[in-house]
């Protein structure tokens, strides 16, 4: 029992296996850990660490008591048949991951806002132009998905002076923000977005939800980021926005299919701005100390941090 | 007397004309704005507010009385003639214009820490490559230059986490901040700086301030992001350290030369992200209620702000 005994972690990363283990020698030095494939005898482990776990990974864990996402994404675990939806699924919550995904929407938000696609346009043809600048107060980002990202991301834009509103999934006030949430005000807030930023999981509600229909209520000059999941955009149709000049730009750090395969527009598509996933990677030093004081606060009869809700889709 | 008498100001723009007179007309309503050249007889004239004034200006102006500078940087004003250096020189301190600079320089950090250019490279090859990103604290920025734009910067990146240093020419502790001061101290601040941003302003004791010997003391991977003027990189200098390897890459805003010549290898250097001096500009709403505010303030008996020094030069 992980409550008064012995914790023996499964881990299985994200290819960082050496990174991993070090850092949970430093933080859980009485951890047990077994890197899959090598679990031993998989009736001691009593939690996992995972990323994409294999299909049939769960029937093996008979004591397993708890399942950390590696990802602040689950949907690499939730599609998983073997997955034991009954046991905690505790989402990854660390201060590096969070940093990250900030950095990387505000670079993008900055580049959109600052007009850097027309200067770099500009400085292929020598072209010097003093292109007038609008203010970040006079700049609406709309961000979707109002989690820890999307929260600590329209926090640090309201800093900056940027006008920010929010979209989530249901009702609920967030101090400082207005809110968006639901089907029925999707296009209200759309309609407001001049830069777009998807920052929602991967669910049945979420998938293709920025598509032809919903990307015509954008104002005509919007950009959107993506750094959510590929499959919140639809490809296809936003390529055509793109080709037809009724959305002007776009960032993409995630697509349908990872990697991009190698024939895709989207590669070298002169309005878009393609990342290969990199807007924030969970960092080992910092998350294996919240996975130790998640494990500590257990014993002490505190709830799991986080929780993924496996019948809403995270 | 503009103390107690009416207000005649003297308007010299940055190619704004009727903008600056709408933001005059708004914020100060009883002020009479005279465009140069046309100044009707210029005995009246009691305050100027300029860019880039002719040489022979002042010789016309006997009862001028406060010279507002329009952009932060004086040196425009400082190298004319007939300049009264007895008079109060106000220098250009208003939210927009520090906001857009912060932006701009912020961009650019988050570029060359998250690792943009080398991506962008990858992109065009069709390469997928998660890169290893360093979290913002394991990353030095180095800001040259200490004034309101400088700390505004230093304080948004210190938010984000980055390892902050700054440098400036006198001595004195800024809260919160390691600072270095004078050229004994120039060598350990660049030998720290990862992304050194410069927001100096163009002084005798600045000018080439970054050049071979300097550029060597920064770390191999460094990069330099110039937003301040100019001249304070050599530019020959700076390519040779680009192309050698010893340079990671710059960002350019401002040149040797404005417009920058159509022949210069600034334009399309790879290594070179360059922009044609928009990194920031006063913004006359903003300035003019700035402007309306410190004669209201002088007329109460209280000192003008924001004052230049022609003796150090700026």
């Amino acid at each position: 029992m992980l409550e008064d005994g012995k914790a023996v972690m499964l881990l299985k990363t994200d290819a960082r296996d050496k990174i991993w283990i070090d850092a949970f020698a430093q933080a859980m030095p009485e951890l047990e850990v077994r890197l899959w494939p090598d679990m031993g005898d998989p009736s001691e482990i009593n939690c996992a660490l995972l990323w994409g776990p294999p299909p049939e990974l769960f029937d093996a864990l008979d004591n397993l008591e708890v399942i950390f996402s590696i990802g602040a994404g689950v949907d690499s675990l939730l599609t998983c048949p073997t997955l034991p939806t009954h046991l905690p699924i505790v989402r990854m919550v660390e201060p590096e991951l969070t940093a990250g995904m900030v950095e990387f929407c505000l670079f993008h938000v900055l580049r959109f806002h600052r007009l850097m696609p027309q200067l770099e346009t500009n400085r292929i043809a020598r072209h010097w132009e003093e292109l007038t600048q609008a203010p970040a107060s006079e700049i609406t980002v709309g961000v979707m998905g109002l989690g820890v990202l999307g929260m600590a991301l329209a926090r640090q834009l309201t800093a900056l002076r940027y006008q920010v509103i929010g979209y989530r999934r249901g009702p609920g006030e967030v101090d400082g923000l207005e809110v968006f949430h639901g089907e029925a005000q999707l296009e209200a807030f759309m309609r407001r977005s001049e830069i777009l930023v998807a920052l929602m999981p991967s669910t049945q509600e979420t998938r293709g939800l920025i598509n032809s229909r919903t990307l015509s209520w954008l104002p005509p000059t919007a950009y959107v980021i993506n750094a959510g999941r590929g499959d919140l955009v639809n490809e296809r149709d936003l390529v055509k926005a793109l080709d037809e000049g009724s959305l002007a730009g776009a960032a993409l750090d995630v697509f349908e299919t990872e990697p991009l395969p190698r024939d895709s527009v989207l590669w070298t598509h002169a309005k878009v701005y393609m990342t290969p996933h990199v807007a924030s990677i969970t960092h080992p030093p910092t998350a294996c100390r919240y996975i130790a004081e998640a494990i500590d606060d257990f014993r002490q009869g505190k709830p799991w941090p986080n929780l993924v809700e496996p019948g809403r889709g995270y």
